[in-house]
């Protein structure tokens, strides 16, 4: 049935001069140009930042079987086409080959007067306000395809290291993850709660028969993967309730979480290392049209970061090394460094873009800044966490060994006051069969704003949710 | 750093005899036996099905320095060990090789008195309620590994075909999907309400300025996506709040929509035929030790009808013909057959198990039973839907041809006094360019039911949320 090509498969093409393709394709104009004799329509069908000239002569007494005026005026900026012609070698500029149409059917008109998207350059802040038509431009094509690329670039990852895939829940009945504040679910009618005889909502008669929230990190029930199947990831959706209108926060976002048995710290730095230089390679050698095309619209220098995060072996330095480095510094800091404090954005960036002038993985961290669940070291002082730091992004993975002891996991939830029974089945772990084991999380939108080189956050994820704005 | 190796690695191996290979491997202890002289202890990591056996010569005598009292009472079922020593030729039953102990380390112990998963079977009842620990059986490692495998295999499927795959949101404004109850989510604090001057809650106050509710589908998000990149799919969880304690619902599972510009209802058929066949294939090709365990254990047809499925060309009819078919059967159904009425998954097993002895996709429903996005046909009655039909599980796969046309789509939402309002961002993909396009959606667990034999859909997900259910 299907019989038309994708533009992506013919724009590489290189046909000789004189050497004719009959070809039909179908997808979305972007421009339409020319004069008297000859209309010169850009198609697009999304699956490549490339759109195919389509040349279509005009009926003229010259040329009376050319494209008359009632479907040329259907032609306009967003219309959809099925075009059939000849592809043949464009001597145009910058483009391999074009159509010469011979038959043209308009399968949706979009009328100038209220399309949205014409073709003058739009702010991408007008773009989010029509997140449902954003993709339809260049900027959203090649963010989205990149989207898509680190995706599979990830499964593709650890499924050849032999992690498995594991989902773990969105609703989850412990609030006490710890990572931020969260979001209510629930099925009760808000009109007419249910009260239990103290007053207060009876969560009793909700849909799971207790209060329920959105899940803001899979890394617990990660660990119960890690303990049977050795190595396993997560990649889905997460939510933090906090109210911030940042370029830098999400409502909602997509983490990736690998856990695995019998990692040492050590090991997972070797693990995130290789990660994101897969990612990064991977990006390089498949999606270089995408790539250069944002390159040259909003950063110059983001292939060249790219290239330069791939080569370089990060830099290893723990915490101390970092309030050293920071403390002896000829820079003038707005938060100063002493150590024990949690580094600020302006401290990583320091490192990372002045210091060391590569990416720089942090370890073994004052326990206090960090969670509970991270291994304490012989010192008493620290734990095993490790962050990774990357250029303009400042931190892309957090992560850790983990406390396998159950006795020193029990006395720092203790020490933090946490309800220890609401991690019985968490603690299960290290009560039967426990293990070393570490793992870390990937906030993916961080990372693609450092693959796409775009600064808001909103406009690496097709629907943006943030404070006052769940729309489409 | 890590210098073991991983269980699967080991056991196809072929030694001769004689032949010896130092190895370190680590895992958890399935189960000990032997005698004064020697233990043998079934050591799994979860990478396989299979235990490494691992051969450890105890102190005596005549061995003095043979494995102690002290550590072997530590290794019972559940201990997480690391084992050094030689791999050799096994002359055991069933097992290529095994390992003869030179060092055992335990990292983690697993008191018999309160470990739940002692040797014995154990229901898969019982199991639901120690999810936290069932992925250590092999029954969920088989599941677990089968599950991972099927969601490569339908990443693998939908990148080499070009599809970008799209995150559409989980929280969503519009509660207007029209596939179910749903789920509130909320950051008003349910103690203190905050109300409208009519005494209703004040949404305008809530985190999104709106009443938001998790996701029933990503389709209608789907399609803005197709018609700008030509062809997405999605994969995420979504949502249902019926109260069905069922074998067959959860509150929350995986699904995944492919969209498709310029498809029509036969490229959708193709695909979803190409789609389930890959899968099924992959699963046949690469996951025969996890598909044996289980056919052994819970389905002795399993592989028989995966096979049968991969081989067999779909049976393509319309629901017309189904209904002829059903009533000019010789069968009884409880529920009468009339053209009109939804099947009933007896008429559907009937038309699969019996009748045609195949899958069937059955197409072109009456409108009044299918949703108002599916494409109308001419004769005013059907609607271009598609259901495909596999054997057991009944409705695998529900799609549709959208309907394209913008007057037609407008008809049907006022005919059936659904709020125009609310799908504004989807009218315009039929205003502005629209085109012909395809989708479907496939339950990830459903499928899961097929591959793997297991019978109740909380056996297929690792935590499984039901009324009443959302611990982990």
């Amino acid at each position: 049935m299907l019989k038309h090509t994708e533009i992506k498969d013919l724009v590489k093409l290189s046909l000789q001069e004189g050497e004719t393709r009959p070809v039909t394709v179908k997808g979305w104009v972007r421009t339409k140009r020319g004069n008297k004799h000859v209309a010169f329509i850009a198609l697009n069908d999304g699956t490549c930042v490339q759109s195919l000239q389509v040349v279509a002569e005009l009926q003229t007494e010259e040329k009376p079987d050319g494209f008359g005026d009632e479907l040329m005026k259907k032609i306009t900026t967003g219309a959809c086409l099925c075009v059939e012609g000849n592809l043949v070698k464009s001597m145009g500029k910058g483009q391999n080959v074009e159509i010469q149409a011979r038959n043209i059917v308009v399968y949706g008109e979009a009328n100038p007067d209220t399309y949205p998207l014409q073709k003058k350059g739009h702010s991408l802040e007008f773009l989010r306000e029509i997140a449902h038509l954003r993709p339809r431009t260049n900027t959203f094509g090649c963010v989205l395809r990149l989207r898509h690329a680190m995706a599979y670039a990830l499964h593709q990852f650890y499924h050849e290291r032999g992690f498995v895939y594991l989902h773990t829940p969105i609703i989850t009945g412990s609030d006490c993850e710890g990572a931020g504040e969260m979001f209510q679910v629930t099925t009760l009618d808000l009109d007419k709660l249910p009260k239990t005889p103290e007053g207060s909502v009876d969560f009793s008669k909700d849909f799971f028969g207790k209060s329920t929230k959105l899940t803001v990190s899979g890394q617990l029930e990660g660990e119960l993967g890690a303990m049977a199947l050795s190595k396993i990831y997560t990649f889905g959706p997460t939510f933090r309730a906090e109210n911030s209108n940042t370029p830098r926060h999400l409502a909602e976002f997509w983490m990736n979480e690998p856990e695995m048995a019998f990692y040492e710290i050590e090991d997972n730095m070797d693990l995130a290392e290789d990660f994101l230089k897969h990612l990064t390679s991977y990006a390089l050698e498949n999606c270089m049209d995408d790539l250069k095309f944002l390159n040259d619209m909003y950063d110059k220098s983001l292939i060249e970061r790219l290239e330069h995060v791939q080569k370089m072996t990060f830099e290893r330095i723990t915490y101390t090394t970092a309030v050293d480095v920071l403390k002896a510094a000829n820079a003038k800091f707005e938060y100063p460094v002493e150590w024990g404090v949690d580094l600020q954005s302006e401290h990583e960036r320091f490192l990372v873009e002045h210091h060391y002038k590569k990416p720089v993985i942090i370890t073994d961290y004052p326990k206090e800044i960090k969670s509970f669940y991270m291994k304490q070291n012989a010192d008493g002082k620290t734990v095993r966490g490790m962050d990774v730091l990357f250029p303009q992004i400042g931190e892309i993975i957090g992560g850790s060994q983990r406390e396998e002891d159950l006795d020193k996991l029990l006395n720092r939830i203790h020490e933090l006051n946490m309800p220890e029974q609401a991690y019985w089945w968490y603690l299960d772990t290290r009560r039967f069969g426990t293990a070393p084991h570490s793992g870390f999380g990937l906030g993916f939108e961080r990372l693609l704003l450092f693959i796409t080189g775009m600064t808001n956050i909103r406009d690496v994820i097709p629907f943006p949710r943030y404070p006052q704005n769940a729309e489409f």
